[in-house]
């Protein structure tokens, strides 16, 4: 199930003071209900392309599946949108918890998640990688790179997996959220290990999206954009070194940057705003 | 419950070939949980300011009240982030089909709505505003200007709603749906009717706004950036033109361009792209 993710389709623009009819391209959205054990599990809008990987992902990221082997069985209906997936296991509990407040204070991790699913499966990294400050602007300059090659008018989200060197994928899709899923697809379809791999991302890290990334198990998350106070308390609990505003030639480390070595000064910073 | 929308803490910037200690501006997340006569209903994570308003639009969005005297009580807990709602029916039904994918092509309104709930609520638009070019121009020239004023680093989503004249309010928010919930709230809490309103939005006019401009029921939606393909099938299915890429000089007309008029050649468009 691979469609194109923009189309052709006529407008009206207006420029110098006219009315003009022409086409243009758009991105296309795509409604996919994933169907788990014959229950109707959730509906994702995406960009319909990796869709395999998305649904691997997806699953795993709402704790559903916990590898590549709980997934006993995936039928995609292109044209109706729906996925029929055979799991391993019951997901009636699962399925209420997800959107379930978690009121309780003393779970054990960050105070800070305000889901009962997103406490139990997001994971406090053990990552034992370390950066230097070239190897982080040479990651973003690439997800750049690679964003300009698969460019749909109006932008997608872009996202990539990499270790620093010689590992990289690169996804996009209209959802934020579905970018980062059909990365953790990619590893967990290929039995790849994130424990040290480093997600590069185009928006803004929000808790949402770190509570992504623990759940994919990265140790370094590096961003274009800001993240929210609450995206660093929660990486600063979770041992994730989030970096943020990532430019030409400088960014912002906000937790955990004793894995961010500076070689120019062989200066390593000792987790100095960790809490 | 008014929160600061940004605080300003410690970071490490490198800058410089130099790894740098400092403070800097990031925005604030506010998990917010809504309980509705005693049920757990949503958490929406929010910028946490206008918190009624969000609420208000939030519950009229998700068709949990219809208008103002629909709510009976609000009460908000400001340290725990819980508002606590009376409403005047009963809303179990509500709660279980506003995920429920829509699956029958014959009711009525878009083929394109993939949510039951929202095929339900979805108002066709009964506008009968009319804009110019320049009003156009001039609406998304204001949303910038107020955006700059109210900046937060990193930027929020920012929306207004506006008659092109006289009339104008603006929104911003972390989440692209809370920016235009508040907005709904606000015209709610102050029964201004919105059929004749335009909303100017600073993102992308996904399916899910589309759905969201048509909720809250105005005719015409202005964007910075571009539509989706199922965002303008929806728009031409429900009457609503949408107008995107809105520069300054230019942009482009993707549904139902009748209602813009362009005075300078007094040429009027006969719905030539509506199906």
């Amino acid at each position: 199930m691979e469609q194109d993710i923009r189309y052709n389709q006529p407008i009206i623009r207006y420029q110098g003071g006219q009315l003009i009819e022409m086409t243009d391209d758009y991105v296309t959205e795509f409604p996919l209900t994933v169907n788990v054990n014959a229950h109707e599990f959730a509906t994702v809008i995406c960009s319909p392309n990796h869709i395999e990987e998305l649904i691997l992902g997806f699953l795993a990221s709402e704790g559903v599946i916990m590898k590549r082997d709980d997934l006993l069985q995936l039928e995609l209906d292109e044209q109706r949108g729906y996925a029929y997936v055979k799991i391993n296991k019951d997901i009636q509990q699962l399925n209420y918890l997800s959107t379930k407040r978690l009121v309780a204070s003393c779970c054990g991790k960050s105070r800070e998640f305000y889901f009962q699913n997103d406490a139990a499966i997001a994971k406090t990294s053990m990552t034992t990688i370390r950066v230097t400050p070239q190897q982080i602007l040479h990651m973003m300059a690439q997800l750049q790179a690679h964003s300009e090659t698969f460019k749909a008018t109006g932008g997608l989200h872009n996202a990539a997996i990499s270790d620093g060197k010689d590992f990289y994928v690169h996804r996009q899709d209209i959802g934020r959220h579905n970018a980062l899923d059909k990365l953790y697809g990619y590893c967990i379809q290929r039995h790849i290990s994130v424990r040290n791999k480093i997600l590069i991302f185009s928006g803004r890290i929000s808790s949402e999206i770190l509570i992504k990334a623990a759940k994919i198990g990265v140790g370094i998350i590096i961003s274009k954009s800001a993240p929210t106070t609450l995206a660093v308390q929660l990486a600063k609990d979770l041992n994730i070194t989030a970096v943020g505003f990532v430019r030409e030639d400088r960014f912002n480390i906000y937790s955990h940057p004793e894995r961010v070595t500076d070689t120019s000064s062989s200066r390593t910073y000792n987790n100095k705003t960790a809490q």
